[in-house]
Parts: structure tokens; sequence; C-alpha cells
């Protein structure tokens, strides 16, 4: 078994390929090779036995995606992507990477012929969908996503049904959650303090909170990530018939009970370290994002996250070891 | 004003370049010129006194968008695509007409700079929704195509709305109904019975019916369609928000109502040149396609279609001046 992972440098990336590593197999079969792939070098899991190709490179640059594709990974999980602000700040970057690079990928899947036809994992988003919401986003929610970001991500779902209905490939796509709690540095996104608020505490360092306790959010540990890619990779696409990409799982919970969570997991003095400081751009944009799903076709279909902010932050410590009171 | 069609050697094309040079304006401003385009030579409306250019041009050729962009149209149409099963068939053709056709004149258009940002109609299709369907489908159902050409549309749906968000154009996408009684001789669509068991029959000659009675479609004549289209150029896309494209008010009807409005109009001796010979692969295809909608957005916003076959029929009668019983 040989797989590729584009946006191997990534945090959920760089996990998905130790995962696969420790794991050895993925659907029963060994993995002999894998192929890690980003526009910064990849680090290779360690503890793998088998061979690992770290490679430098984007898949919008021409013949790129031909090469990868040549050489025929069983699996490929397409994690590879341009965040959301950096494509909502540069228009032709976005569309290029997220977008034509994915679609590169497509086609040149499709014309390396011999009846080649991959498993497919393609990293989605919640941000495809755009307010006015319902209560609860179900599977049957149109997408109407408000960002560059989330059109392209709903552009590479169309595609990714349409290639898998003509048989070139066999996809999936996973819309995944706000991931928390990341680990590292603090960063820039709007979506940072969600983990920030937990992570710095846990670290005896202070963090901001922009918005207030009431705000709502979906969200997933970075293990539950890597376990959907993992499913979405071994489980039998027959059953998607052509909708072929899947709202995950996650925690419906608010800021409110993200705090109460990290009060009992590591005490007063963790929160304490919390300073509420309005910030009302990204109080607009955080309202303008998902806030809970009904996501009965991935349950079904056995995807699992998290049920509580106390199982992500005990899932927090036991991968990235933070001090605990 | 200038106004730009594409695709405007079509059908509905063609009624819509000759519908604008009737009236002489769009929304309220007089028109004084109209670029024609289309793949095959496009006929100029008659008695428009405005210039009219016709070209014979594909937007998926380099160059021909920013020529076309370049001539700064201040309402574009765009209607230019391949059909649905011609985009089946060829899936290269497909793409580069349906999606990368479109795209090269987003592009143009956001490219052509010093705040040019022409009203964009956009004419899209109910082939972006997919089975099942629930009873009727509502302003929030989810794009879910189970053809190429369907992706083509939805793709282009999100590619409206980004470009709109960011100012680059503003679009509305309308979703048309399939359109009835189409004029003109039979053709091969799977859906040509709908137009055909009528059009035939008022012509003195035979036709075939492929399916059954029970049938449900959503339809609207070609009037409607061409209203819907100087509709969407007109209205304040303020209203619209991020939700750029709409479904078409349309009318839900069985074959077997088809059957008797004609019967009402045009009496027993024309039913009789119906035969029934069933077709296995039409039925199928046609199990797969929309056969109601809620369209509540689009009515508010003052779409109308007619209400009833004996409207269509007697629409069909004025505009086309069949023989009547």
């Amino acid at each position: 078994m040989h797989v590729m992972i584009t946006g191997a440098a990534g945090m959920v990336g760089h996990k998905l390929a130790q995962r696969l590593g420790d794991d050895g197999t993925l659907s029963g079969r060994p993995i002999e090779r894998m192929t890690l792939v980003d526009v910064v070098e990849p680090t290779p899991p360690s503890g793998f036995a088998g061979a690992v190709a770290c490679e430098v490179a984007d898949l919008s640059t021409a013949g790129v995606a031909d090469d990868l594709a040549g050489r025929r990974p069983d699996v490929i999980f397409h994690l590879a992507a341009i965040v959301s602000g950096e494509a909502e700040a540069d228009f032709e970057k976005g569309y290029r990477i997220n977008l034509d690079g994915g679609r590169a990928l497509f086609e040149a899947i499709r014309l390396a012929g011999d009846g080649y036809c991959p498993r497919f994992v393609f990293a989605s988003s919640i941000a495809v969908f755009g307010a006015p919401f319902p209560a609860k986003i179900d599977d049957e929610f149109f997408l109407t996503p408000q960002t560059s970001y989330g059109t392209q991500k709903a552009i590479c779902e169309l595609l990714l049904a349409d290639y898998s209905r003509r048989g070139f490939l066999d996809g999936i796509g996973i819309r995944l959650p706000t991931i928390c709690v990341r680990p590292g540095k603090p960063n820039k996104a709007a979506s940072g303090f969600f983990s920030g608020i937990l992570r710095e505490p846990l670290n005896g360092e202070k963090a901001i909170l922009p918005v207030s306790q009431d705000v709502r959010h979906w969200f997933a540990s970075p293990r539950a990530a890597v376990n959907f890619l993992v499913h979405a990779a071994e489980i039998d696409t027959a059953v998607l018939g052509a909708r072929r990409s899947l709202s995950m799982p996650g925690l419906s919970a608010t800021v409110g009970e993200e705090i109460e969570a990290l009060r009992r997991f590591a005490g007063q003095s963790a929160v304490d370290l919390i300073s509420h400081e309005p910030d009302e751009t990204i109080t607009r944009i955080v309202a303008g994002w998902p806030c809970d799903f009904d996501t009965k076709r991935a349950e079904e279909l056995g995807f699992k996250a998290e049920k509580s902010f106390d199982e992500i932050l005990a899932v927090y410590s036991e991968d990235e070891g933070p001090a605990r009171s």
C-alpha cells in the first residue's frame, strides 16, 4: 500500500503521517510507502519501517500533479490548502492553490489511465456553509460559502463527486470542525482564541478572549480529525451514493463551556490567566460561523468525535503533554 | 446601455435578444448596443434601432473573454453552454465550455479594472439538484448534481457568488425549469418528449410518449424564461445578500395533466396522435429529475411563471402561432 498526503507539513498532515506510520497498516493492508508533499519540507514520521519520500512541491505548478499521480498511490489524502485568511487576502493565490491545485490533481488521476482509481480523501471545511443558519445544519443544508476559501472547498467537493461518479477516483470529502486544542504557538487566525484560551493557560501563559462567553462553535480535537481521515480512507464508499462529502461530527459548545472545562481540568488559577478584551472585528467574523450540526450520516458511517471539552482537554493532555495542575 | 448575450444563437438567447430589441430599454435605460455571441452566428433581432454586433466566438479560447469584457457591456446575460447530454458524453468539452468558459468571463471582468462591475445574469439549471428529493425542493436544499453538466452549473453558481461578494461583478443566477413548449423540430434530448407530445400533435404530427402519464416534472414557457432573465437584469440585487442564485418559479405538472390540457386546447384528435411507447432508459433518467419546488424567494422578488398547462399552451399559440382546432 502506497499512501500520499498533500499538505503533509501542516499540523493535521503531520499527525496523520505519524498515525499511519505507527499503525503500519491501512484498511488491513501493510503500508510499504508514504509520499509526503507540501510547499515546505514535510517531516517524516518517526519509527516507520517503510519508505518515505518527502517532496517540496506546489500542485498548481505545471507537471507536479502528473508526476505525483504517476506514482499511483493507492490512497491520497488531499489536505494541501492555503488557509481562509490568506485566501481572502490574496484572491488569485487562493484560487490557484485551493481550486486549481486540487483540480490539477483530479485531472492527473483521470488521465493516468489503465483503470487507476485511488481512494481520494479530501479535507473540506465547515466554511462551505454561510449564515443565516438553522439551529443545526443538517446533511441536506445548502453550501453557501461567504469566503473565497469556503467557495474553493465547495467547488472541490463538487468536482470530487463528479470525478467519483465517473469512476476516475473513489472520493470522499470530510468537512472538518474547528480543530481544538491546536498545539503550538498562538497564531493570528480569527479562530485562534478558541484554542488559545485553553492552551496558553495550560502553559502558564496569559490568553485573550476577544468574544463573549456565550459564543457557540463546532469543535473536534486534532486526534479526532486524524481519526476522521483514516476512517474515510477505510469505509465502503458504495454507501455514500452520489453524495460524497459529509459534515463530520463534532462538539457544539460555548466559550463559557470551554472555560468551565478548563477550570475542572487545571483549576481557577488557569482560568484567571484569561482576560476578556472584546474585539468587534473578531466578534463579527465569528458570528457568521456555524455553531451546531446534525451529522446523522457521518455518525451512521461510524465517524466519532469528542462529546465534551473535558474529553478534548484530556486528548490534548495525552497527545501534547501540557503541565497539569 | 450596452447588453451582451452569450449563447445568443440558442432558442432562449434569440428570444431574449428579440425581446430586448422590441422593448428598446432595460432597467428604464435605452439599449443603444447589443453584442450577441455564440459558437454559431447569432441572428440579430428584427426591428432593433441600435447597433448589433454578432460574434462567432468560443469563450474558452484564449483572449476571447478578455476581448468581450473589454467592450464593457453594462449587462451580460451568460447563456452559453453545451447541453447536458453532450457534457455527459464529452467530459473534457463540457468542463472546457461550461466551467472554463464561464470562469474565463468572470476573470476577464475582474481584471478589466477601473471599477467595471456589470450586472451578470447567469442561466443556471435545475440540473444542479439530484435525487433523492424532498416533495418540494426549497431555497435551502443542497446542490447535488448527478451529471457533469449540473456540476459545471453548480460550480459557476459558486463562482458567481464569490465574484459578486468581492465586488468584481453584480451577479444573479437563475435556475431555469424545463422549457416547454420548446418550438422547432424534435430533438434527441431525454426531456424532448415533454414538448414533443404537445408540439407535434399541434402540428398534426405523431408524437411518442416514452414514460407513463404519472411522471411529474417542472416547467416554464420560453416566454417565462425570457421574463426571468430580463427581471434578473432589473431587480435590486442588494436584497439577494450572499445568496446569488435562485430556483425560478414554474409549474409542477404530470404528463397526464399536459395531455388533458392538450385535449382542452386542440381536441381529442390531437391527443390521439400521441402513442405510448415505454422507454426504460428515458424512464430511468427522468426519475432522477426534480418534480416540484418551493420557490418562495424568487416569487417574493417578483419572478413569475405559468400556473397551468392551459396557460403554457396559450403562450405557445401566441408566440409560435400553431394551428388551433
